[in-house]
Parts: structure tokens; sequence; C-alpha cells
């Protein structure tokens, strides 16, 4: 199209989408508010500015270049903070390395991102000790301390982080380059094969902040991030960005407080301690914070949670309601940087009691702003909204990966017909509403017909003798697949699974499911089998059941 | 610099920063929010949406291609919004025709763009009557009319807009194209020679929209607008993007009311009939809210109201206070888009009485999100955050005009050393507060030194006999210059130079002016002439001391 583009003057500054920009701000709002890590330091954003200059001097005198690639295997601290920030900012690209992983797993992702210096926390050191020779790219390693006495390693190391930050200068000129210039990556692991790379520029990044602050902040019906928050993630740092939300309360001038090694009791102290009012989380881990000692004894009214990464139950989001914690659900995924949609009530669901708010308030909710999302058929037609149909989740938006490092047949499939497919089935509302059905491969095929799992895992969440339960589809037949329940007893309850089958006979009655939807196989376990980021692992299941 | 860029699979989705991607989300939220003109119209966001698509239907029919640009001459109404949208999304320019300039000026601008279709309300027919041949790009009009009967003209237009789009479709494709194309242009008016061409990209108008969006809603410090706001401009839609804020309006589903014609007593009646929460208008405005008919019997507080354009003083700000409007200034200019800083209160700020913080309140403010904003004297270098040192303000950010259209030189020197050269002199608080001290034309050079026509504006404003007053410097052959006041007196009052002369004793004695600040000639008038967007004109006065 033949459009107006008028050449800027020779003069004008050119400005690229970097995320430098982001930490403009936060310390002109609020110099003084905190970054806290555990029980172990705080300072306030002028020093987190300072801090990230000396990082970025640290790497730089260490030989980091532009364009090489930078680890980090960390718990969620300032230093990881400070690591978003600096790493990127000189050009360099931060992996955030899944340090949950098997030691294989983990050489094959840092070997295929060709890392080229690691951050690595004592914690893990023996971990990288193995490493050997196997990861070649590897220049050098810098060593993450929380004690003054560093654990003896026989890895060396340009010395430990502390030790180094002390001698940098806090000066630091960060240059412009190309908003396009990849600034992160990371893997995500899938049912099958090797793990994937995804990755994020700049741009895609800054976008993705500028946008979530929009949402999380101007939604009466959301408001689920402002500047007098306190935030403390409850999503590793390697995951997905910590669902971006670090980059939002650094622009905002946010009071921060990063945990560390994740211990549901230490959570509910930090929680206390600081004031926090902001923490995200998978299903799981929200859980567990529910079911933790220290919860028991603490009021947890006025947390706002925001959980993603799977579904809540209902059965979960009641008992957080009965809390008193103000619960959202996002949705996104590694390929989605991450934020696609986000809990959105509309007036007059705001306006009904809590405990009725919970249906809205566990589905994936309202596409963010600039966010083109749509549901399709296998050959790519649109579903109608009506909150019935159902069809594979497509998007559009400005921050997606654009492909999978080094294996452009899988980022072509991804992306196919200019697409991002994201593998999951879901209805959308008349009102916009949309809802999650299913993971493709975790619809339960049955005689022809589609059962959600996630539809009979809610159903049997409502049961109060219910903790946790993880349905998948098994081979079977006759019928092809059918369903199979997995279940934890809450506290205090027993059940057994004719008493899962005549609680589901209800929703039979009521028409919510067919009959032949009730699983005849149902187990009762002490613990469901979870993935490296704490959702549940149904081809582990699957894999189980097999057996 | 060598940064990792990494080519996208070639079935990726490349998403250009685009003023379509805006429209996406306001339906989303709340479909049935509603768009009101005046006492004429309204309706709902899907119905804008379907507008939007109707108004593109027309312009392409009517030849409209890519890169032609479309003028428009309206009042604020819901046509220009949806002129907003529509004309950039069809790949054409949006001039925003400032209506109140002399007919020269309109023509010399209207030529200077090149238009190629003019959108002009009945009020505005008798002056395009008069354009003649004198515009050869023009090839059609379209009216724009309020009554069921429109008025004649011996124009020949296309039709009467409410006619064209009544029989056009509600379905447009809008294309993808390059996000840098320029999508608005309009003039800005200086002291001296014609007008000048400023011009923003989709790419400058999404960013700014996100930006100001999260500005707007996520510091608690300055929640101006957020999702449950009724919003209604008091500054012309032709005035930078009427700050922004339709765009962000939009966005986030607000609703929103366009009143037409600006009469005090009828913006005040909107308010209370539409429960108003936020608006924006020059302080010459917001003053004429203050001081109108329907003031007097209206409750006005929690009114939001955002000034900007020129500095309020702080005798309005008092006033404001006290009728419980809770007030906003931001700072920036035709060259910016507009918006570099915003009113932010800092956490101790925020605890004073409201009369208490309008010394906060009347500063510009903090730099929004992502703008890097300094001071600089006359050779470039940086001026401290003192709150005491001046020099003049120079930004860089994502949306800033990157020339004058077709006079590269002046666009050369807006930029000159890669920073845009605002002609503000101000200083910077060591919290980081701006504090506009003046336009450097503006400040009186009196016996080798300076004084602030705005300090002095803000401390005469002070007196509660004064309802509106203007400082100027003249020329005066001993001193080089000296200040001239120019004073309305509040209605109720009456004033002389002499009690003014005595009220300024009073900041000499604290030491807040000098002696010499005081100024020897001051003139009380029922009027101060003002500029076409109604700020105070002190080019004129100057003019009109020297006669």
């Amino acid at each position: 199209m033949n459009t107006k583009i008028i050449t800027p003057s020779p003069n004008a500054h050119q400005y690229p989408l970097l995320i430098k920009s982001l930490l403009l701000s936060g310390q002109r709002y609020e110099p003084n508010r905190e970054i806290v890590y555990s029980d172990v330091l705080r300072y306030d954003y002028k020093t987190l500015n300072q801090r990230i200059c000396k990082l970025a001097n640290v790497l730089t005198e260490a030989g980091v270049k532009a364009g090489d690639t930078v680890a980090v295997m960390d718990w969620d601290s300032h230093r990881y903070l400070e690591a978003y920030f600096a790493v990127p900012m000189i050009g360099a690209v931060l992996h955030h390395v899944n340090v949950r992983l098997s030691i294989d797993q983990i050489i094959y992702t840092m070997h295929h991102a060709e890392d080229n210096y690691v951050l690595v926390h004592d914690d893990f050191l023996v971990l990288a000790e193995q490493f050997g020779e196997k990861i070649p790219s590897v220049r050098g390693y810098v060593q993450l301390s929380d004690n003054p006495a560093p654990a003896q390693t026989s890895l060396s190391t340009l010395g430990e982080y502390e030790d180094l930050l002390a001698n940098a200068s806090d000066q630091y000129d960060f240059p412009d380059f190309d908003e396009n210039s990849i600034a992160t990556t990371f893997y995500t692991t899938g049912t099958t094969g090797n793990p994937k790379g995804v990755y994020f520029s700049h741009r895609q990044l800054v976008l993705h902040t500028l946008n979530t602050a929009a949402t999380a902040g101007c939604y009466e019906g959301q408001p689920m991030l402002r500047s007098d928050d306190v935030y403390m993630p409850m999503t590793p740092m390697f995951h997905v960005h910590a669902w971006g939300m670090p980059y939002v309360a650094t622009m905002m001038g946010i009071k921060q407080v990063y945990p560390g090694r994740y211990e549901p009791n230490k959570l509910v102290k930090l929680f206390a301690k600081e004031k926090v009012t902001f923490s995200h989380g998978v299903p799981t881990v929200l859980q567990m914070i529910l079911d933790c000692e220290a919860a028991k004894t603490t009021d947890l009214s006025g947390w706002k949670m925001l959980t993603g990464g799977s579904a809540p139950t209902l059965g979960m989001a009641k008992h957080m309601a009965e809390r008193g914690i103000l619960f959202f659900t996002a949705y996104g995924m590694s390929e989605t940087c991450p934020i696609v949609t986000a809990t959105y009530l509309h007036s007059d669901e705001l306006n009904l009691p809590m405990s009725e708010q919970m249906p809205y308030r566990i589905k994936a909710g309202v596409p963010a702003g600039l966010v083109d999302l749509r549901i399709v058929d296998p050959d790519g037609n649109y579903v109608p909204h009506d909150g019935e149909a159902m069809g594979e989740v497509v998007v559009r938006a400005p921050w997606l990966t654009q492909g999978y490092y080094k294996e452009p047949e899988k980022g072509d499939e991804l992306w196919a017909n200019g697409w991002l497919h994201t593998g999951d089935v879901a209805s959308i509302s008349v009102d916009g509403t949309l809802e999650i059905k299913d993971r493709i491969k975790d619809v339960i095929k049955t005689g022809g017909e589609w059962i959600s799992s996630l539809e009979l895992e809610n159903l049997i969440s409502q049961n109060e003798a219910v903790n946790q339960v993880a349905v998948v589809g098994v081979p079977d037949a006759r019928w092809g697949e059918r369903p199979f329940a997995m279940i934890v007893a809450a506290e205090g309850h027993s059940i057994d699974a004719a008493g899962i089958k005549q609680h589901l006979e209800q929703y039979v009655e009521s028409g919510q499911i067919a009959k032949w939807a009730i699983p005849e196989r149902i187990s009762i376990v002490t613990e469901i089998p979870k993935t490296s980021v704490g959702k549940v692992n149904k081809k582990l299941i699957r894999d189980q059941v097999d057996d």
C-alpha cells in the first residue's frame, strides 16, 4: 500500500523500543521503594539502577559481548531481577534456564542455546560441575551466593556476584541498538521430543510490558497491579519472564519481594511481613499455599492472586474466596511471552457476591489490548462466539515468539496460516469471555464424542473431600478412550471411587454432563505427578495408567 | 552493534503497530458502553465499530486512497471520533484543521498539507465556500450536519455524513501496512511566520496510547482515567489529538461524551447529566467552567480535570480544590503528541489536605514511562536536578514529531543534537518533579537578571480580587525589558495597580521575588487576548503594549 511515509529529520532521535527504557520511570516515581530478597537483603530503586550498571560492567569486563548468551540458574532473587535488565541492555541474550529439568535436558537446552556465560547459584553448583565439556560454548561462570562464605566449587568462576559488583562502577552508558534484537530465550517442554527454544526481542518485551501495565491498572473489573501494590512472584523467574511482571513492576516503581527458593510457609510469612498484595502462580502452587501450616494462622484476605499456566478448578477458587483472596486468571503460554487474556468481570458480574464471581474468575477471561484472538475449526474457519462451539485458540499479538530456535519446521507449524496455534480448545461466550476447555491433546475422545478433562476436574473438585484432581483419557478397546481420574483427598476427609461417581451423578441429572462422562476408573493417591513448573503432568499420568 | 537477530518463520505474523489494533479491546470489555454526542445522539461500542467501517467504506468509495489526506473541520463529536480511526485505518492521513485560525491561515495549512477530501460541519460551510480554487488538491467535500435538514451550501459535496453512512456496509477488512505510515497531521502556530506542520505515525500513536493508558491507570498518585470513568474532552479534538485521550478511552472501552461546540454552561450540564468524571482543558477554559452560571448550582466534586497547554496558576487551582475538583497537570506540546509529563504526587504529598497538594498539582509533574527528559544550558550541558537550576527542557520519547512537514531546516533545528527542544525553561526538583518556569521567549530579561512571567502570574493570582492574569516582558530603554501585567478582576471585586503592587510586596518580604520583579505597569482589563486554542496570547499582549 502506498501510504505516506516521511523521512525524519537527520537530527531526530529514532527511539528504539529497548528494555533500558523500562527502567526510566520507576526510580523517578518512588526512588525509595524497596526491592527485597527474602530475609537476606533490601535496597531501593536508586540502588537497583546502580547495581544494574555494576552487573553490566562486570559482564562487559568479563568479555560478554552483544549477541552473546548469558544463562541464569537461580531461585527468584534480586540478582535475577538485575539480570532481567543488565544482560539484554548490553545487547546480550538472557537464557532463563529451567533448573527443574533433568540434567540431560538442562545440558541439551544450554548447548542448544549456545550459552557463553552462566550465573549459577550455590544450590546448582553440583549440577553445573557435571557439565564438564558438554557445553563447549561456555566461556565463564559467575557464582551467586547468599552466604558470606560461598560454597566451594571445582568450577573455575570469575568470582562471586557480590564481590564482583562491589568492585564495579555504578555508571554504564547503555547503547541504542535494533529493537528486534533478541533479549531473552528459554525452553518449553512438550510431551514428546526435545525442549524447544522460544525467543523474544526487546521490542516484544517493551510492548508486552506497556500493554500488561495498561491492562493490569486501568480496569476496575481487574485492578491487578497498581503503583501502591507490593509484588511477590510465586512462579520461578525462569518461567516465561515470571509472566512479565518483574518488568511491569519495575516500570511502575512498585515494591518487589523476591522469595528465593519456594517453600509455602516461607512465602506466607513473607506475604505477611512485607505486606505483599499481588502474587501469581500456577494452580498447584496456590493450592500448596492454601494448605500450608502458616496459612492456617495468617489472614490472607486482600491478597490478589493471579493464576495461569493451567486452568484452576472451581473448588480451589472457592477455597480462595473463603480466605478473602482476590482471585484472577490469565491465559498464555511460553510461546506468548505470556499474557494473552486475563480475567475481566463485566459490571453485572462484579456486583455478585465473591463466591458467585468465581465461575467467571476461573475462566481465561478477555483478550488484553492489541491481542487478536479467534477460535477456529480444524480447517481454519472461525467458530462462532456463542459459549458453546469449540475451536482451537489462535492468536496474533505484538509479543509472540516468531518461531522455535533452530527448528524452522516446528516454527512454521506453530504459525500455520499466519496465526499462532496454541493447541488449546476453547469456547468464547457472547460477551467475549474465553473459556479453555482442554489442551487439544488432552481432550478425551470416547465413542465418537468429546469430553473435556478440565470440565470433569472442575466438577470433581467441588466435592469437599477432594483436594486435587487430574483427569486424563486412557486407551479403551471399545470406546477409543475413556476418562481416568486421579484424586488426592482433602485433609481430614476420606473418599473412594464410588463416592466420586455418586458425586458426579448430580451433574448428570442436572444435564451438565452425559452419563457416559463418568469415569469407571478412579484412583485415590497421595500425590499427583507434576511437571518442572508445577503443572499437572498428564503425560506421566497416562504413562502410569498404561503400565 | 552485533546483537542477535533471528529471522522469523515465514509463516509468523509480523504485527505492525496500527491504530486499528486500538479498537480491538474496547468492544470486548463493555460492548454496551456509550458514545454520546451532546444531546443529539448516543450509541454503543459495537455501533462505533460498525460506523467506523461504514465511514471507511464511504471514503474508499469516494476515491480516498492510501497516502491521501482527509481534513476534518468539526466541533468535538462522535463523527470526529470515527474519523480518528477510519481515516488512518484505510492508510490515509487525518488533517486536524484548526478552525479557530484566520481563514488565510486555514487555507495556508490545508494547501500546505495538500488535503484531498474535507469533512466539514454546517458551521464552517461559509468558511469553506470561500476556499474557491485556493486549495487545488481538494477533490471532494462531505457535509456534517446535526440537523435533519442540512444547511444549504454552494459547495459541491458528496452528501451528508449520516446519509452516506446509512447506505454503506458495516464491514471493512482493514489492511496491514507499514507502522511508520503517517496517520495524522496538524499545524502549530508560532509567534512568527506561518503555521508549521507536525505529523505522527501509526506506531507513534499506538505507543502514546499504551503509555498514556498505563500512566493514567496505574498510579495511585494520579489515577486519571480508568475503565469506569466517563470521559468528556474540553479541548478541541483538533488540538494535539485531544491530548491523545480519545484513543486511550476507546482502547479501554470507556463511556465517552463529545459536547459539540464549547459553551461552558452546556459543558457543566453535560457533566451532570452524563455523570462525567474526567475532562481536560487549557487553564482558561477551566476558568470559564468555574465561572459560568451553571457551575454555581452544580456540585462539581469528584470531577477529575487535567490541565495543560499552559501552566495553571495557584489561584485557579485553589478555586478548583474549593469546588472539590481533583486537579492534574500534564505537560506537552503539539510537537510531542502530546503527553510528556503528568502530575505525580509522592506518598507524603498525597497525604496532605487537598489545598496543600495544589502547589504540587500545578507543576508539570514527572515524566511518563519511556520518556527521557533533561534540562540543558544553552551549550547543551545537563543542568542539575536541584529545584533551583533552570535549563531548556529537551526530550526523547517514541512519539515525537520527526520534523516539520516540508520545512526540513526547522525540523533540524527542533531536533538539534538529537534532542527535541521544547523552548521551555524549567527546573527539576530533587524528587524528579518538573516545574516549567517559562517559555524561553517569554522569560523577562531585566537588568541582566531573569524573571519568570509564570511565577509572577502565580503570585498575582493568589489575590482574591484577581480572576485572570498575564505577565509579559516589554522593551525598556534602561533595563532591556520590564514586566507588564494584564489583569481581569474577579466578579464582585475591584482592583487597581497599586493594590497589586502592595499584594506583591509580601513576596518580596518573604524572599520569593526580588524588589525589582514588581511590575511598574499593570493594566486592569475585561478580557485577556487568547490564541485559537484558548491559551493566553502573549505575543498579542506585547504587540498591544508596544503600540
